[in-house]
Protein backbone atom coordinates (compact mmCIF):
# COMPACT_ATOMS: atom_id res chain seq x y z
CA UNK A 1 0.00 0.00 0.00
CA UNK A 2 1.40 3.38 -0.86
CA UNK A 3 1.57 5.66 2.14
CA UNK A 4 1.49 9.00 0.47
CA UNK A 5 -1.25 10.36 -1.01
CA UNK A 6 -2.10 13.55 -2.61
CA UNK A 7 -6.14 14.60 -3.49
CA UNK A 8 -6.47 17.63 -6.29
CA UNK A 9 -5.70 18.36 -9.76
CA UNK A 10 -2.25 18.91 -11.03
CA UNK A 11 -3.36 22.27 -12.76
CA UNK A 12 -3.69 23.68 -9.68
CA UNK A 13 -1.05 25.90 -8.05
CA UNK A 14 -1.20 24.22 -4.57
CA UNK A 15 -1.21 20.70 -6.01
CA UNK A 16 1.59 21.52 -8.43
CA UNK A 17 4.06 22.78 -5.49
CA UNK A 18 3.36 19.38 -3.52
CA UNK A 19 3.79 17.49 -6.52
CA UNK A 20 7.13 18.92 -7.16
CA UNK A 21 8.33 18.47 -3.65
CA UNK A 22 7.25 14.91 -3.92
CA UNK A 23 9.07 14.53 -7.45
CA UNK A 24 12.31 16.15 -6.37
CA UNK A 25 12.40 14.09 -3.09
CA UNK A 26 12.05 10.84 -5.42
CA UNK A 27 8.92 9.35 -3.10
CA UNK A 28 6.24 7.35 -4.13
CA UNK A 29 3.26 8.71 -3.77
CA UNK A 30 -0.65 8.39 -4.98
CA UNK A 31 -2.59 11.22 -6.80
CA UNK A 32 -5.99 10.76 -6.90
CA UNK A 33 -8.16 13.44 -8.96
CA UNK A 34 -11.57 13.81 -8.73
CA UNK A 35 -13.41 15.46 -12.34
CA UNK A 36 -17.44 16.42 -11.97
CA UNK A 37 -18.73 15.83 -16.13
CA UNK A 38 -21.95 17.12 -16.69
CA UNK A 39 -22.90 15.59 -19.58
CA UNK A 40 -20.39 15.98 -21.67
CA UNK A 41 -18.96 19.58 -20.33
CA UNK A 42 -16.37 19.34 -17.67
CA UNK A 43 -15.44 22.33 -15.43
CA UNK A 44 -12.11 24.00 -17.01
CA UNK A 45 -8.97 23.15 -14.95
CA UNK A 46 -8.43 26.95 -15.03
CA UNK A 47 -11.52 27.84 -13.41
CA UNK A 48 -10.77 25.41 -10.08
CA UNK A 49 -7.47 27.61 -9.67
CA UNK A 50 -9.53 30.08 -7.14
CA UNK A 51 -12.12 27.48 -5.89
CA UNK A 52 -11.61 26.36 -2.74
CA UNK A 53 -11.79 22.73 -4.08
CA UNK A 54 -9.18 23.46 -5.53
CA UNK A 55 -6.73 22.91 -2.89
CA UNK A 56 -4.99 20.33 -1.92
CA UNK A 57 -5.20 17.14 0.53
CA UNK A 58 -2.02 15.34 1.74
CA UNK A 59 -2.57 12.02 3.66
CA UNK A 60 0.75 10.38 4.81
CA UNK A 61 -0.78 6.97 6.55
CA UNK A 62 -2.82 8.74 9.22
CA UNK A 63 -1.80 11.91 8.84
CA UNK A 64 -3.89 14.61 6.89
CA UNK A 65 -2.16 18.24 6.03
CA UNK A 66 -4.07 20.90 3.81
CA UNK A 67 -1.37 23.37 3.82
CA UNK A 68 0.81 23.15 0.65
CA UNK A 69 4.03 24.67 2.09
CA UNK A 70 3.42 23.00 5.90
CA UNK A 71 3.09 19.71 3.48
CA UNK A 72 6.17 20.59 1.58
CA UNK A 73 8.08 21.06 5.12
CA UNK A 74 6.50 17.81 6.47
CA UNK A 75 8.04 15.71 3.30
CA UNK A 76 11.41 17.57 3.48
CA UNK A 77 11.63 16.49 7.03
CA UNK A 78 10.17 13.30 7.22
CA UNK A 79 12.18 12.41 4.31
CA UNK A 80 14.87 14.14 4.82
CA UNK A 81 17.61 11.24 3.29
CA UNK A 82 15.59 10.82 -0.08
CA UNK A 83 16.09 12.38 -3.18
CA UNK A 84 17.11 15.48 -3.10
CA UNK A 85 18.54 15.77 0.31
CA UNK A 86 19.69 19.99 0.50
CA UNK A 87 15.81 20.90 -0.14
CA UNK A 88 15.24 22.33 3.15
CA UNK A 89 18.87 22.61 4.82
CA UNK A 90 21.07 20.63 6.33
CA UNK A 91 21.47 23.15 9.36
CA UNK A 92 19.44 25.10 12.12
CA UNK A 93 21.01 27.82 10.17
CA UNK A 94 20.65 27.15 6.94
CA UNK A 95 16.88 25.97 7.58
CA UNK A 96 16.44 29.24 9.23
CA UNK A 97 17.41 31.16 6.11
CA UNK A 98 15.20 28.79 3.47
CA UNK A 99 12.37 29.12 5.82
CA UNK A 100 12.84 33.24 5.33
CA UNK A 101 12.51 33.03 2.15
CA UNK A 102 9.88 30.61 1.85
CA UNK A 103 7.47 33.19 4.26
CA UNK A 104 8.38 36.28 1.48
CA UNK A 105 6.97 33.92 -0.81
CA UNK A 106 3.68 33.35 0.84
CA UNK A 107 3.58 36.33 1.73
CA UNK A 108 4.36 39.00 -0.96
CA UNK A 109 4.86 36.99 -4.10
CA UNK A 110 2.03 34.58 -3.34
CA UNK A 111 -0.91 37.38 -3.75
CA UNK A 112 0.27 39.59 -5.84
CA UNK A 113 1.01 37.16 -8.46
CA UNK A 114 -2.31 35.06 -7.78
CA UNK A 115 -4.45 38.10 -8.34
CA UNK A 116 -2.09 39.04 -11.60
CA UNK A 117 -2.65 35.29 -13.11
CA UNK A 118 -6.51 35.82 -12.10
CA UNK A 119 -7.25 38.25 -13.55
CA UNK A 120 -4.91 38.70 -16.33
CA UNK A 121 -4.76 34.90 -17.58
CA UNK A 122 -8.28 33.60 -16.98
CA UNK A 123 -11.05 36.61 -16.08
CA UNK A 124 -10.08 38.45 -19.49
CA UNK A 125 -9.80 35.60 -21.79
CA UNK A 126 -13.30 34.64 -20.48
CA UNK A 127 -14.30 38.01 -21.06
CA UNK A 128 -15.10 38.59 -17.30
CA UNK A 129 -14.47 42.40 -15.98
CA UNK A 130 -11.07 42.96 -14.69
CA UNK A 131 -9.78 45.89 -12.90
CA UNK A 132 -7.04 47.51 -14.14
CA UNK A 133 -6.61 49.80 -10.72
CA UNK A 134 -5.94 46.20 -8.87
CA UNK A 135 -3.95 44.80 -11.98
CA UNK A 136 -1.83 47.92 -12.01
CA UNK A 137 -1.54 47.93 -7.86
CA UNK A 138 -0.37 44.42 -8.11
CA UNK A 139 2.16 44.63 -10.74
CA UNK A 140 4.11 47.66 -8.44
CA UNK A 141 3.99 45.15 -5.66
CA UNK A 142 5.22 42.45 -7.41
CA UNK A 143 7.72 44.64 -9.33
CA UNK A 144 8.88 45.43 -5.80
CA UNK A 145 9.24 42.14 -4.71
CA UNK A 146 11.21 41.27 -8.06
CA UNK A 147 13.82 43.61 -7.24
CA UNK A 148 14.32 42.38 -4.07
CA UNK A 149 15.04 38.94 -5.73
CA UNK A 150 17.13 40.52 -8.47
CA UNK A 151 19.61 42.11 -5.70
CA UNK A 152 19.34 38.67 -3.42
CA UNK A 153 20.17 36.78 -6.98
CA UNK A 154 22.79 38.60 -7.46
CA UNK A 155 24.87 37.60 -4.64
CA UNK A 156 23.55 33.78 -4.74
CA UNK A 157 22.35 31.74 -7.43
CA UNK A 158 19.38 30.75 -5.66
CA UNK A 159 17.29 32.67 -2.56
CA UNK A 160 18.47 31.17 0.32
CA UNK A 161 22.27 30.24 -1.15
CA UNK A 162 23.82 28.38 -3.72
CA UNK A 163 21.28 25.47 -3.81
CA UNK A 164 17.83 24.84 -5.20
CA UNK A 165 15.16 24.63 -2.18
CA UNK A 166 11.91 24.55 -1.09
CA UNK A 167 12.14 28.34 -1.03
CA UNK A 168 12.99 28.81 -5.08
CA UNK A 169 10.25 25.44 -5.69
CA UNK A 170 7.70 26.89 -3.69
CA UNK A 171 7.84 30.04 -6.28
CA UNK A 172 7.39 27.57 -9.86
CA UNK A 173 3.35 26.86 -9.98
CA UNK A 174 2.38 31.28 -9.92
CA UNK A 175 5.69 32.17 -11.32
CA UNK A 176 4.57 29.58 -14.28
CA UNK A 177 1.05 30.91 -14.99
CA UNK A 178 2.71 34.57 -14.64
CA UNK A 179 5.47 33.95 -17.21
CA UNK A 180 3.32 31.23 -19.43
CA UNK A 181 0.14 32.82 -19.86
CA UNK A 182 0.56 36.49 -19.20
CA UNK A 183 2.70 39.08 -21.29
CA UNK A 184 3.01 41.47 -18.86
CA UNK A 185 4.22 38.82 -15.53
CA UNK A 186 6.57 37.87 -18.23
CA UNK A 187 8.43 41.19 -18.94
CA UNK A 188 8.44 41.85 -15.17
CA UNK A 189 10.69 38.23 -15.45
CA UNK A 190 12.35 39.27 -18.85
CA UNK A 191 12.99 42.84 -17.57
CA UNK A 192 15.69 41.22 -14.48
CA UNK A 193 18.06 39.21 -15.59
CA UNK A 194 19.12 37.60 -12.50
CA UNK A 195 15.48 36.78 -11.92
CA UNK A 196 15.24 35.62 -15.31
CA UNK A 197 18.33 33.36 -15.02
CA UNK A 198 16.90 32.00 -11.72
CA UNK A 199 13.78 31.35 -13.42
CA UNK A 200 15.14 29.56 -16.40
CA UNK A 201 16.86 27.50 -13.48
CA UNK A 202 14.32 26.56 -11.74
CA UNK A 203 12.03 26.09 -14.24
CA UNK A 204 14.04 23.55 -16.55
CA UNK A 205 14.42 21.16 -13.46
CA UNK A 206 12.82 17.64 -14.14
CA UNK A 207 10.39 17.50 -11.62
CA UNK A 208 8.97 20.68 -12.34
CA UNK A 209 8.79 19.71 -16.04
CA UNK A 210 7.07 16.39 -14.72
CA UNK A 211 3.93 18.29 -13.17
CA UNK A 212 4.07 21.07 -16.07
CA UNK A 213 3.57 17.67 -18.10
CA UNK A 214 0.39 16.27 -15.76
CA UNK A 215 -1.07 19.91 -15.96
CA UNK B 1 -23.30 15.92 -3.89
CA UNK B 2 -23.03 14.18 -7.19
CA UNK B 3 -24.64 10.81 -6.65
CA UNK B 4 -22.69 8.76 -9.55
CA UNK B 5 -18.90 8.15 -9.13
CA UNK B 6 -16.65 6.15 -11.02
CA UNK B 7 -13.35 5.23 -10.60
CA UNK B 8 -10.55 3.99 -12.88
CA UNK B 9 -8.78 5.11 -15.98
CA UNK B 10 -10.10 6.15 -19.46
CA UNK B 11 -7.36 4.31 -21.43
CA UNK B 12 -9.03 1.18 -19.47
CA UNK B 13 -11.82 -0.51 -21.64
CA UNK B 14 -13.93 -1.25 -19.07
CA UNK B 15 -14.10 2.61 -18.22
CA UNK B 16 -14.22 3.71 -21.41
CA UNK B 17 -17.56 1.80 -22.19
CA UNK B 18 -19.02 2.79 -18.89
CA UNK B 19 -17.91 6.74 -19.36
CA UNK B 20 -19.08 6.73 -23.20
CA UNK B 21 -22.80 5.40 -21.75
CA UNK B 22 -22.97 8.51 -19.34
CA UNK B 23 -21.95 10.93 -21.80
CA UNK B 24 -24.57 9.49 -23.70
CA UNK B 25 -27.30 9.78 -20.90
CA UNK B 26 -26.09 12.84 -20.03
CA UNK B 27 -25.88 12.38 -16.35
CA UNK B 28 -23.90 14.32 -14.04
CA UNK B 29 -20.89 12.05 -12.66
CA UNK B 30 -17.69 12.23 -10.72
CA UNK B 31 -14.26 10.68 -12.51
CA UNK B 32 -12.30 9.84 -9.76
CA UNK B 33 -8.58 8.66 -10.91
CA UNK B 34 -5.61 7.04 -9.45
CA UNK B 35 -2.04 7.46 -10.57
CA UNK B 36 0.73 5.68 -9.09
CA UNK B 37 4.09 7.81 -9.07
CA UNK B 38 7.33 6.37 -8.26
CA UNK B 39 9.70 9.37 -8.28
CA UNK B 40 9.30 11.19 -11.85
CA UNK B 41 8.35 7.49 -13.20
CA UNK B 42 4.60 6.66 -13.96
CA UNK B 43 3.40 3.96 -14.42
CA UNK B 44 1.92 3.75 -18.17
CA UNK B 45 -1.61 4.09 -18.93
CA UNK B 46 -1.87 1.20 -21.66
CA UNK B 47 -0.03 -1.32 -19.36
CA UNK B 48 -3.19 -1.42 -17.07
CA UNK B 49 -4.83 -2.55 -19.51
CA UNK B 50 -4.07 -6.16 -18.80
CA UNK B 51 -4.33 -5.13 -15.17
CA UNK B 52 -6.61 -6.05 -12.30
CA UNK B 53 -6.77 -2.65 -11.26
CA UNK B 54 -7.55 -1.51 -14.92
CA UNK B 55 -10.38 -2.33 -14.06
CA UNK B 56 -13.46 0.01 -13.60
CA UNK B 57 -15.70 0.87 -9.96
CA UNK B 58 -19.08 2.20 -10.42
CA UNK B 59 -20.82 3.90 -7.56
CA UNK B 60 -24.85 4.82 -7.70
CA UNK B 61 -25.11 6.40 -4.35
CA UNK B 62 -24.72 2.76 -2.03
CA UNK B 63 -24.71 0.82 -5.36
CA UNK B 64 -21.89 -0.82 -5.93
CA UNK B 65 -21.12 -2.01 -9.65
CA UNK B 66 -17.61 -3.74 -11.03
CA UNK B 67 -18.67 -5.21 -14.60
CA UNK B 68 -18.53 -2.45 -17.04
CA UNK B 69 -22.03 -3.92 -19.42
CA UNK B 70 -23.87 -4.37 -15.62
CA UNK B 71 -22.82 -0.62 -14.98
CA UNK B 72 -24.18 0.39 -18.53
CA UNK B 73 -27.66 -1.79 -18.18
CA UNK B 74 -28.16 -0.21 -15.33
CA UNK B 75 -27.83 3.16 -16.16
CA UNK B 76 -29.86 3.34 -19.38
CA UNK B 77 -32.79 0.88 -17.18
CA UNK B 78 -32.86 3.60 -13.87
CA UNK B 79 -32.38 6.75 -16.24
CA UNK B 80 -34.53 5.53 -19.09
CA UNK B 81 -35.40 8.96 -19.66
CA UNK B 82 -32.32 10.77 -18.89
CA UNK B 83 -30.29 11.95 -22.18
CA UNK B 84 -30.30 8.88 -25.00
CA UNK B 85 -33.42 7.29 -24.26
CA UNK B 86 -33.59 4.01 -26.99
CA UNK B 87 -30.22 3.33 -25.56
CA UNK B 88 -31.28 0.05 -24.29
CA UNK B 89 -34.39 0.24 -26.28
CA UNK B 90 -38.01 0.26 -25.03
CA UNK B 91 -39.68 -2.54 -25.22
CA UNK B 92 -39.51 -6.24 -24.17
CA UNK B 93 -38.24 -7.44 -27.52
CA UNK B 94 -36.17 -4.77 -28.81
CA UNK B 95 -34.39 -5.07 -25.23
CA UNK B 96 -33.65 -8.45 -26.15
CA UNK B 97 -32.18 -8.15 -29.50
CA UNK B 98 -29.96 -5.41 -28.32
CA UNK B 99 -29.21 -7.81 -25.06
CA UNK B 100 -28.16 -10.83 -27.78
CA UNK B 101 -25.73 -8.42 -29.62
CA UNK B 102 -24.73 -7.11 -26.23
CA UNK B 103 -23.57 -10.49 -25.45
CA UNK B 104 -22.14 -11.12 -28.78
CA UNK B 105 -19.59 -8.98 -28.04
CA UNK B 106 -18.97 -9.59 -24.73
CA UNK B 107 -18.67 -13.56 -25.30
CA UNK B 108 -17.10 -13.59 -29.08
CA UNK B 109 -15.41 -10.08 -30.00
CA UNK B 110 -14.36 -8.69 -27.01
CA UNK B 111 -11.72 -11.88 -25.98
CA UNK B 112 -10.45 -11.87 -29.78
CA UNK B 113 -9.86 -8.48 -30.14
CA UNK B 114 -8.39 -7.74 -26.65
CA UNK B 115 -5.81 -10.25 -27.38
CA UNK B 116 -4.90 -8.80 -30.59
CA UNK B 117 -4.60 -5.45 -28.83
CA UNK B 118 -2.77 -6.42 -26.35
CA UNK B 119 -0.05 -8.90 -28.87
CA UNK B 120 -0.09 -6.29 -31.58
CA UNK B 121 -0.65 -3.03 -29.88
CA UNK B 122 1.20 -3.46 -26.84
CA UNK B 123 3.43 -6.31 -26.46
CA UNK B 124 5.09 -5.69 -29.91
CA UNK B 125 6.28 -2.16 -28.99
CA UNK B 126 8.02 -2.69 -25.89
CA UNK B 127 9.82 -5.90 -27.48
CA UNK B 128 8.27 -8.29 -25.62
CA UNK B 129 8.27 -11.77 -27.17
CA UNK B 130 4.26 -11.81 -28.82
CA UNK B 131 2.98 -15.56 -30.15
CA UNK B 132 2.39 -15.12 -33.47
CA UNK B 133 0.16 -18.33 -33.65
CA UNK B 134 -2.18 -17.00 -30.78
CA UNK B 135 -2.36 -13.52 -33.16
CA UNK B 136 -3.15 -15.42 -36.08
CA UNK B 137 -5.91 -18.14 -33.97
CA UNK B 138 -7.53 -14.44 -32.92
CA UNK B 139 -7.13 -12.57 -36.28
CA UNK B 140 -9.20 -15.89 -37.64
CA UNK B 141 -11.51 -15.44 -35.00
CA UNK B 142 -12.51 -11.85 -35.55
CA UNK B 143 -12.68 -12.25 -38.98
CA UNK B 144 -15.24 -14.64 -38.17
CA UNK B 145 -17.25 -12.39 -35.73
CA UNK B 146 -16.72 -9.62 -38.36
CA UNK B 147 -18.20 -11.84 -41.41
CA UNK B 148 -21.58 -12.10 -39.10
CA UNK B 149 -21.58 -8.32 -38.42
CA UNK B 150 -21.31 -7.78 -42.29
CA UNK B 151 -23.86 -9.33 -42.64
CA UNK B 152 -26.29 -7.89 -40.17
CA UNK B 153 -24.83 -4.54 -41.37
CA UNK B 154 -26.33 -4.97 -44.56
CA UNK B 155 -29.84 -5.04 -43.00
CA UNK B 156 -29.85 -2.88 -40.83
CA UNK B 157 -27.64 0.65 -39.56
CA UNK B 158 -26.62 -0.98 -36.25
CA UNK B 159 -26.28 -4.22 -34.58
CA UNK B 160 -29.78 -4.42 -32.76
CA UNK B 161 -31.68 -2.21 -35.48
CA UNK B 162 -31.56 1.21 -36.81
CA UNK B 163 -30.90 3.13 -33.50
CA UNK B 164 -27.33 3.34 -31.77
CA UNK B 165 -27.85 0.86 -28.81
CA UNK B 166 -25.43 -0.31 -26.05
CA UNK B 167 -24.48 -3.17 -28.36
CA UNK B 168 -23.01 -0.85 -30.63
CA UNK B 169 -21.09 1.39 -27.79
CA UNK B 170 -20.03 -1.69 -26.17
CA UNK B 171 -17.73 -2.46 -28.76
CA UNK B 172 -16.15 1.26 -29.09
CA UNK B 173 -13.16 0.48 -26.69
CA UNK B 174 -11.49 -2.37 -27.88
CA UNK B 175 -12.46 -1.58 -31.80
CA UNK B 176 -11.14 1.98 -31.01
CA UNK B 177 -7.17 0.21 -30.05
CA UNK B 178 -8.04 -2.50 -32.56
CA UNK B 179 -8.39 0.35 -35.74
CA UNK B 180 -6.43 2.53 -34.25
CA UNK B 181 -3.58 1.20 -33.06
CA UNK B 182 -2.93 -2.51 -34.89
CA UNK B 183 -2.55 -2.57 -38.74
CA UNK B 184 -3.93 -5.61 -38.53
CA UNK B 185 -7.16 -4.75 -36.63
CA UNK B 186 -7.51 -1.84 -39.45
CA UNK B 187 -7.75 -3.94 -42.08
CA UNK B 188 -10.42 -6.34 -40.39
CA UNK B 189 -12.50 -3.47 -40.31
CA UNK B 190 -11.99 -1.46 -43.22
CA UNK B 191 -12.16 -4.50 -45.80
CA UNK B 192 -15.64 -5.12 -44.93
CA UNK B 193 -17.76 -2.22 -45.79
CA UNK B 194 -20.78 -2.36 -43.66
CA UNK B 195 -18.37 -2.32 -40.87
CA UNK B 196 -16.14 0.10 -42.03
CA UNK B 197 -19.69 2.10 -42.60
CA UNK B 198 -21.01 1.29 -38.94
CA UNK B 199 -17.53 1.60 -37.33
CA UNK B 200 -17.22 5.50 -38.77
CA UNK B 201 -20.82 5.95 -37.50
CA UNK B 202 -20.26 4.61 -33.98
CA UNK B 203 -17.02 6.04 -33.06
CA UNK B 204 -17.72 9.63 -34.34
CA UNK B 205 -20.46 10.15 -31.85
CA UNK B 206 -19.85 12.84 -29.48
CA UNK B 207 -19.48 11.08 -26.58
CA UNK B 208 -16.84 8.85 -27.80
CA UNK B 209 -14.97 11.53 -29.35
CA UNK B 210 -15.00 12.93 -25.54
CA UNK B 211 -14.17 9.93 -23.93
CA UNK B 212 -11.48 9.13 -26.36
CA UNK B 213 -9.93 12.96 -25.73
CA UNK B 214 -10.00 12.34 -21.89
CA UNK B 215 -7.70 8.94 -22.90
Amino acid sequence: MVALKVFGQPACTDVARVLTCLFEKNLEFELIRTDTFKGERKVPEFLRLQDPSGLVTFKDRDLTLVDSREICRHISVKYLDKGNKTLFGTGVLERALIEQWLQAEAVTFEPASSTLVFHLAIAAPLGLQTDQSLIEKNEKKLARVLDVYESRLGENEYLAGDEFTLADLSHLPNAHYLVNKTERGRKLFTSRKNVERWWNAISSRPSWKQVVQMQ
